[in-house]
């Protein structure tokens, strides 16, 4: 593996998806490329195991949860620069996909500013390891043939409920970073026109062992906080997956079913 | 690997996603998973260098490219159910995510009739792996927080429009099986109020070293079929994902500059 060295050109940057969390939903090349690489850039909630991908590499944490994303990209993208320039290999791993919900365009755009080669490596969304975990396929002839997929969260000049509007009609909808706002979601979600009685799967560390599950719908959603949901004491730690459509209706009848037969036994 | 046996209890079925065509962005546990299978029932889609990770299983294709889809999808699952009665494990591999557009569900449904255990694993969506070609990201601050997914086939008792029309205002669009009514989707989205200049991105097989791209804008593709916008005789022979929205504009301008330098120092 080759050492630092201030003054060659600069090395080769890849934006990796690191998928769900699973360590083997990563694909062959995000592997391999760990392997190779001199840095990994890392996002907060890329685990220990997928980063032991890359044992002899420096390991940076740039992550970023909460808080103030402006001033927090410009440090990353600053990072990223700094790594490339002093380092043949540099991975910046990102969880789920890089170009869905990643910010990768704008490290993407910083790296070509600087002259620096990249590429980008997909990885698994969230929204295709929830519903794999759950079996329920997000498009399904006759019910959806469509999904959109989303953040309530808004950038700079943007409305927070832009997004939720445009796609109010869409037949199943997968809301990432929402578990913050999921009751005021909900409320919108309905004042637009959507269903209340809209079956809605909650999917708490998708694919993850300690991953949670619960279901209820739009009108239970706008009821209680996601925490409450998903029985966990306050805000769940680990990110939180808000899908809702009609294609969730059998798996939603069935924790009733089970829930009610639950109630029945201990009464 | 185990032998066919009539007399067992059924083997296990897992309904893997192949990703878009890459044979190094399967994921690690799709490979393991087709190094153990007895038997993979795959696609017509899916690559010799794909199925060459299953050298020691019985290959059946069972893809269907277009055509009588209900008749041919009941098919698929006899095929399935036989292998699983007769065989300990079996994969099930489907070209991208099995939950987006994969017909999944009718597999499952039909697995569960039967008393057979299964379970999905995600794979990399055309989508995900298209944008990473191009560099760009489908979601962007400022301009795109949502991104829908769908295609415009239509099921039985579903209008082909529906689609469509729920998304018509989603920032960024990416359209799935649309190459052959691309003209009649580029004048519906037109006729919902988006806007003719729009950008657009065509990418035919994504991630493959045989992948081509073309750029134009929403009125453009409503004038020409994806053929002559490829730059292939006819009708295209891989899989084609038509993407478009706002954050397809800067890469659609680099390419008109391209192309007016081209046509400049040709004169």
């Amino acid at each position: 593996m080759s050492k630092p060295a201030e003054h060659r050109p600069p090395g080769k940057v890849w934006l990796v998806g690191a998928g769900p969390g699973a360590v083997d939903l990563l694909t062959v090349r995000a592997v391999r490329l760990l392997a190779e690489a001199d840095v990994v850039l890392h996002d907060a909630l890329i685990g220990d195991d997928v980063l032991s991908l890359a044992p002899q590499a420096k390991h940076i944490a740039v992550g970023k949860r909460c808080g103030k994303h402006s001033t927090a990209q410009r440090f990353i993208n600053q990072k990223l620069i700094h790594a490339a320039r002093t380092h043949a290999r540099v991975v910046r791993l990102k969880g789920g996909d890089p170009m869905l919900f990643g910010r990768a365009q704008e490290e993407m755009d910083a790296l070509a500013a600087a002259g620096i080669e990249y590429e980008v490596v997909p990885g698994i969304t969230a929204a295709s390891a929830a519903s794999a975990q759950l079996r329920v396929s997000l498009t399904r002839r006759g019910i959806a043939r469509s999904v959109a997929l989303l953040t309530p969260r808004a950038g700079e000049g943007e409305h927070p409920s832009q997004a939720l509007r445009a796609n109010a009609d869409t037949p199943t909808l997968a809301l990432y970073m929402a578990s913050h706002e999921s009751m005021a979601i909900a409320r919108k979600l309905m004042s637009y026109g959507r269903d209340p009685a809209t079956p809605v799967a909650l999917v708490e560390n998708a694919s993850h062992p300690a991953s949670r599950e619960a279901f209820t719908t739009l009108q239970g959603l706008s009821e209680q906080p996601i925490g409450a949901l998903l029985g966990t004491a306050g805000t769940p730690e680990g990110p939180v997956l808000v899908m809702l459509g009609e294609v969730f209706r059998e798996i939603l009848q069935q924790h009733t079913l089970l829930w009610q037969d639950n109630s029945t036994s201990a009464a």
